[in-house]
């Protein structure tokens, strides 16, 4: 193998597990619960199966060969003896079986792993954020399975909609449903199962009242109460594909003050002028700063002090289709070119201590001149 | 630091999502839905927090030390320039600021950021299967909360058998329920949410009828017939606390065979006589001889052929807590040595193409003289 026929293509290796590796997943149309080794060299994709995955996995898998990952272990044992990492020894005999000497690998590839490889003269090269960018490309099917995911999300927004319209406002402003104390994880517990109703499984729900929503990964806990805001983050992924949705609806049972009708309007807006600038060829910074601009036009101040961070102070979306979080990034720092075809969360948001966070959230497809919504419900926040 | 001391402290280093990685969890008691930096040096525990986390982690958790992550990168670029991995540059300079020269890191640490450490002199030592093995010795109230996880499995497991127990026998030995075709997806369905009603979130649960249930991590879809096996397994991890249950029972709508209860019964005295071996002391490959060994001895063979594995092709249980799969395994090669305090499953199972899978699942807190069990839920399996 000359050297300019390594550097042609590129060699890649996993080992991991494809729910959380979308790159494995996408190449090989594989789901398991335990991680794999997997490798594609010169084009060929081949994945090593233990007895609980090897039969499934010759079925259904879009693997171009699938080992029985025993008698491969049997090969590599008898080829290179017990010394060093027992996976290594198994990539080495690919390597050498199909004359690979590199392999791209993530920048999460094990170390223990990479090290052992590395010391037998394997190059391990972790890369950047996927391995098959041709991926973060969705195709009109592909946007349609994002759009399933958020059909999904949109079923646990609508739940806790419904939850809060039959709840009541007890003493001291604590909310009641039926006829008990109703706390973020009740109300959570409820989005849940309807998103297992429309097909998907949540994992992480953010529920979130009061300040509790001003710390946007705290996922809420305890009672919720009345004339504040209700953060509702529902991200599930289908069941069936493994695609995700990803749609924030803030709600506020009882009666909003004007402060707070200014912010939820901010926020509001300042999501239909993001939109507005996602386009193909546009840079991910220059969308961030449509939001950011905008609430720094109305007076709306983003920054830390001793309680933490306020204001604006994440990015304006980023990219969604296997992974929950896809390496396409909207923010003031580190953000991605955006292409047609990529999908992205546009989710601009406001917290401030005391007022507590207003997030909405919903998910566009990139095309030439714009973008189109995969993500549907409306946007009406106060219930009385 | 002389080198004495650096081998007499093992500084540890982590670069994960805590809910991936139970060292993590278990060492900062936070969960975080991204990864995160934290170490371990001299004892002290010290972790880097995104705006995102930041507040919550200072409130919540475990750590001694919880850093600003913004000012970390600052600092770190300040000091070192932008060259290299950037997290790297952040683990070399709280390195140099408090003398830790080498640390052990998780077998499965980010290749990327482990090829910068090196390069830049800081040794990085992939470890065993967990950086922190006292985690494995369960107290009193970490037994109690995998009893709690196995609760919540038997929450799933009942409403499974009720489901199972309302539905009809259709045309063709179709099961239907509530007027439409009971497929393993609708059964998942009623499980997961019963588990969320318990307070867990189950992911990936088995729902897997006649030869489906022979591919033991086929997860199972379509419609289930009458007179087959039924294996329903459920791992759901509890929100409050992100222990794990795990229980497994094989149902059957209809009518056995004689040849199916023979098979069950196999299994399930395969499982007392696997719980009875079970203590303090004893080896994992010891324990798993036990089940084997009686399959055997009834005739049930174990093999493989064109078709995939078939008998008892997987070992008989794991160690569980903060993950599902914990270090601790009882099987045939690679097997563990067992100690007082490890919770583990005990669940032995038969497969045979044609006739369908039966395993049964409970799960144990390891005494000096045997065991306790830790989950509950009857074993009839015939529903008429």
């Amino acid at each position: 193998m000359s050297r300019k026929t390594a550097e042609a293509r590129t060699d890649l290796l996993f080992y991991a597990n494809p729910e959380q590796s979308a790159d494995l997943l996408w190449l090989g149309k594989f789901a398991a619960p335990d991680p794999f080794l997997a490798v594609r060299i010169d084009g060929r994709k081949i994945a090593a199966l233990s007895p609980l995955e090897f039969a499934r996995g010759k079925r259904e898998s879009a693997f171009d060969e699938v080992l029985a990952l025993e008698t491969l272990e049997a090969e590599a044992l008898a080829r290179f003896g017990s010394e060093g990492h027992p996976v290594a020894r198994l990539v080495r005999l690919l390597a050498e079986r199909h004359g690979a000497k590199s392999f791209a690998v993530s920048d999460d590839f094990p170390a223990g792993i990479a090290f052992d490889l590395v010391k037998h003269g394997v190059e391990i090269l972790p890369g950047p954020a996927t391995l098959v960018p041709e991926r973060l490309i969705k195709t009109r099917e592909e946007a349609e399975r994002v759009r399933e995911g958020n059909a999904c999300s949109a079923a646990g927004l609508r739940a806790a909609e419904r939850v809060l319209r039959e709840a009541d406002i007890g003493r001291g402003g604590v909310l009641r449903w039926n006829g008990r104390t109703l706390t973020s994880e009740v109300l959570r517990a409820e989005v849940n199962k309807a998103c297992i109703d429309a097909g998907g499984t949540a994992v992480g729900t953010i529920v979130a009242g009061g300040d509790q929503g001003v710390d946007c990964h705290e996922r809420g806990h305890g009672p919720l109460r009345a004339d504040e805001f209700i953060i509702v983050d529902v991200f599930p992924r289908i069941n069936a594909t493994g695609y995700h949705g990803d749609m924030t609806r803030t709600f506020l049972k009882g009666k909003a003050t004007p402060a707070q009708r200014r912010q939820y309007a901010a926020v509001r807006e300042a999501q239909k002028l993001a939109i507005e600038a996602v386009r193909d060829g546009v840079h991910g910074t220059e969308v961030h700063a449509v939001p950011a601009g905008y609430f720094k036009s109305l007076g709306y101040e983003t920054g830390r002090d001793a309680k933490g961070y306020f204001g604006f102070y994440h990015g304006t979306g980023h990219g969604l289709g296997l992974e929950i979080h896809e390496p396409l990034r909207m923010r003031a720092a580190n953000a991605h070119a955006i292409r047609a075809g990529m999908v992205v969360t546009v989710e601009p948001g406001l917290y401030y201590p005391g007022q507590g966070g207003v997030r909405i959230e919903d998910v566009v497809w990139v095309t030439k001149d714009g973008c189109e919504m995969l993500s549907k419900f409306h946007y009406k926040w106060e219930i009385a």
